[in-house]
């Protein structure tokens, strides 16, 4: 599976590409960096960083790409993920440098080079696959399939009551995605509530793993887990690698459906929020599949592998993705 | 109790209306007609023929209001209730006739006679109110508590993906309502979903029953059935009723709590949307109470038992209503 | 001539008054106030000593209206017209007082009472008309003529680029009320700052007048005269008393043309903006004559002429006002 | 001077590339195309065709760009200009073909290729330009100009009462380009039909003056000028024309200062209306040179004499463009 990983490394950005750098079978062709949750130079270094981690310096490219929303004044979250992103782990810089290539030109060229057989995992605002689609209306269609992590089935937010973090950002991009024709999946802050939180628990065992990989993780997921509690969450949240983990695993989708979606881009108090329409209110064709339940223990068991044993327990697919 | 029923007389309008006019300790000081479900004078109509059938002739003044939404044109839902709002029976006119003076007149007036014992369940677009909070902004404070259907908790609509009808058809009257410092409970459309929906096996127990208001009932909400069926949902819904229960006997409203509630009037797809801030993402202090569970249970045989025996087995408040 | 004046009485409001107060031919059935351009109750205490000013206490009553905007927070204009509205005169209170009555159902009355023989000019935000339309839509058809002071013909703005205050401070009010099929004359802020300006000579020629009325014109226009200054005009601006005066005498307004009017409600930047469909692009029937040049030696002319003489010198109209 | 024109080539933009074509010191290093007048292909097709009537087959490239706005569906101007773009002259496809090279990769390359030496003149809806600056915020400052033409200084609009088309269009991409800190001038439609419309007399001269050159401009302006005859403009308008000439010769723009000017992307009767802050009020420091007055003589004494010889009479700037 060629695989282009979209972020804005922070947080459990993090912990999505641990996921995909550790599943053996999976080419990840290139890291674009978005806009969004910490200063953008640090998510550059959180993505460069967390390559080096897994193991792989070098070999792995990050492209730096839109530094601002295409509308909006940029709206950080390092009040949840700590100023560096990273737990306010302070890490030094790594040896791998950032490409010079700009993300969207990367995306663009990748997807004829790779054609009809290249995933993209979208875990930030969607700056770069909006400028991508509008200056070639074919990218949508030269890639496989597109996982956006962001929206929400049923109106539950995370920055606004009814809004989420990454279409809040850059409502206008994500907008454009949806009207793209990708054969896409949704995978909403719903179902990340649902199924995608460590508890207390969980993360005792991770602390008990005590492998260079679950101190990595432990480190950066810090600020996060802290910030959670205020939110009365106990527990770190990981909608990004449950996306991943759903793009490479799909049985963890276990509900889904397609439905017509569109971005709110002009409300005053519903800014990004994702209008789903679940019962056909709006008469238009469906444009996105929906993810509506996921199971949360076999997602869990992946990533507790992972950070056990440095490989996720996912076999690669026998027919491909589709 | 004092009582003002704000109304859009058309399908559950009717059954709501039987509810309180078949509870003897209730004082029903006026009725008044919004624009909303079907045409306005079809409206003023029901009404009067419910009071009839309810055997209260002549006791109830009824007053209309207003025949249009505060800015926007009117939608109506006549392809929910049918052309006449009662199923289409189209029922010859009563003797009794609509009062002169207006509906926001009489408000006001009336708030000031049962000042500080006086509950209004409102289960129309909120026109009237708007219009009566603007005129005098001690309005809000002379009412004892306002009942609202309309919104919802969690962003379920019913005429758009999002939003609930009452509240879509004049979102800047909701707004309005929604600033007034009314003390006052919002049941949306998410609990009277759950909690209101007579299924096919409660309304065989209906036809039964065989009274002359089971026959009024199963006439006036034949439409409505007909179209639910449309919508999946398998039997009649009862929004306004549910609401009017509540009013009646408060322990049906099993779970609520005080929330800062706006009314979304710019959005592109989420007009009248209601925004329930839940987290308190928004750091305004709660203006409403909003309705999250409802004993569906006990509705269920309210309506029954008044449908059987035409008296509601709701006992008078000891305290009296919050 | 009935006239009702609808007025947030501060600076130039003052004047207009003064012209219909000292025009012997109008009887001025009452005075609404609405809110605007400072703090309500000075509004009224301003009517009302401006009424004593020109010899008619207690013949004049006051009705005070809404004291906010439909649906936004009020936005004053105190840094133009100082504290108070009078040029920080501070004038002691009169003993004419207010009435009970609510502005809004005086207008209702009026407008049954003096059904097709009533005038109204608005120099304020709209909300008390507004309110007016919405409880009874044949109170528009029921006002012979609409004079309104408000928007521009160009979008010419005075409080944001392209917003005049008084549809600013209310949109939605405004959108009502050019909604509502008044016969209604639009005088726009563009008009006014061509032909209401009274410049240095000109208000040097008032101070030599030294009348009683001259000297309360110069008190009350003072400050409104220093805040020009900070704009670039060099005078005091008059646009409630032009509209006034054309309402007078129609041979004010030398050119108009009959325009579909909207107010823009949901814009970023262009909050109340009057949208004045010039080339008939939007393709709707005209719903309002809009004024496009003023006869401004003639209102100046009649200006001096009261404030000189304590009566204007324009002669009631034979045929009556279109 | 390095210059690139980006175009919706249709009507007035054929003269306006005329005009840099026959500009013999002007080095035209390419054409970008965006979506506007008419059909994207129809655009290209013409622009390769005014190059080919310029004697410079081969020599211009053309870049194909944005075929949709940002975000909104494309609104053509067919009616305006004739479906072909070019009076419906129906002229064969050229020997030159469009470049495969995308219009924003262009942009970008050639803004790094001539930083500091480049001068943009834009005539289109600006998606283009705003997918530039968002791939890359250092753009805008590689430009050493930026004409617009679109918007108006006074809110005169030419699609809706208050919007111009190029903004209208494309009302996000237009926002983008204003909030990109270019150094611009904006050539609004207000100064373009004050001082670039060619009369019944003008236009008799054209017909006069019969070489290959005037019989181009008359046919492919023809349905313009029927077209104009219907909104009351009696003869052709240049507003592209009139921009690229300011740019060749800046001594044309007579009247101009600087501004804070913003795009309106929410209103709902101002959509890409161009908010010009002449007075300050918004409080933000200017962003654009706002034309206010050209020298329509000498533009049309420019145009003539091009039509005539083959070369406009512009003197090469000696000191360069600011
Ligand atoms: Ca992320
Ligand atoms: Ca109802
Ligand atoms: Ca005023
Ligand atoms: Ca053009």
């Amino acid at each position: 599976m060629h695989l282009i990983i979209d972020t804005d490394t922070a947080g459990d950005d993090v912990v999505s590409l641990l996921l995909a750098l550790h599943t053996p079978w999976v080419s990840i062709v290139g890291i674009t960096i978005n806009c969004g949750n910490v200063a953008f130079d640090y998510q550059v270094a959180n993505a460069l960083k967390t390559i080096e981690v897994a193991g792989k310096a070098g070999q792995v490219p990050v492209y730096p790409g839109a530094r601002n929303p295409l509308l909006r004044p940029w709206v950080n979250a390092a009040y949840v993920h700590g100023e560096d992103g990273m737990g306010e782990a302070w890490y030094p810089p790594v040896s791998q440098t950032p490409e010079s290539e700009h993300a969207v030109a990367f995306l663009l060229e990748a997807s004829r080079r790779y054609a009809g057989d290249l995933v993209i995992v979208a875990q930030a605002p969607l700056t770069n696959l909006a400028l991508a689609v509008r200056q070639d209306p074919e990218f949508a269609h030269r890639v496989s399939h597109l996982w956006v992590m962001g929206g929400s089935a049923n109106a539950v937010g995370n920055i606004e009551p009814l809004s989420e973090y990454n279409f809040y950002v850059d409502p206008e991009a994500a907008a454009i995605v949806f009207q793209a024709h990708f054969n896409m999946t949704m995978v909403g802050w719903d179902v990340c509530l649902e199924s995608s939180v460590l508890n207390d628990a969980d993360l005792a065992e991770i602390e008990r793993l005590d492998t260079p990989l679950s101190r990595f993780f432990l480190q950066t997921q810090r600020k996060t887990r802290e910030f959670n509690r205020t939110q009365g969450i106990l527990g770190t949240t990981h909608p990004d690698s449950l996306t991943m983990a759903m793009a490479l695993d799909p049985t963890i989708l276990t509900k889904s459906a397609p439905y017509f979606v569109t971005i709110e881009t002009q409300g005053l108090h519903t800014r990004g929020t994702s209008v789903v329409d679940r019962l056909g209110d709006l008469g238009h064709e469906p444009n996105a599949r929906v993810s509506l339940q996921a199971n949360g223990t076999r997602f869990k068991r992946i990533l507790m592998d992972m950070l056990a044993t440095g490989s996720t327990p996912i076999a690669p697919p026998s027919g491909g993705i589709r």
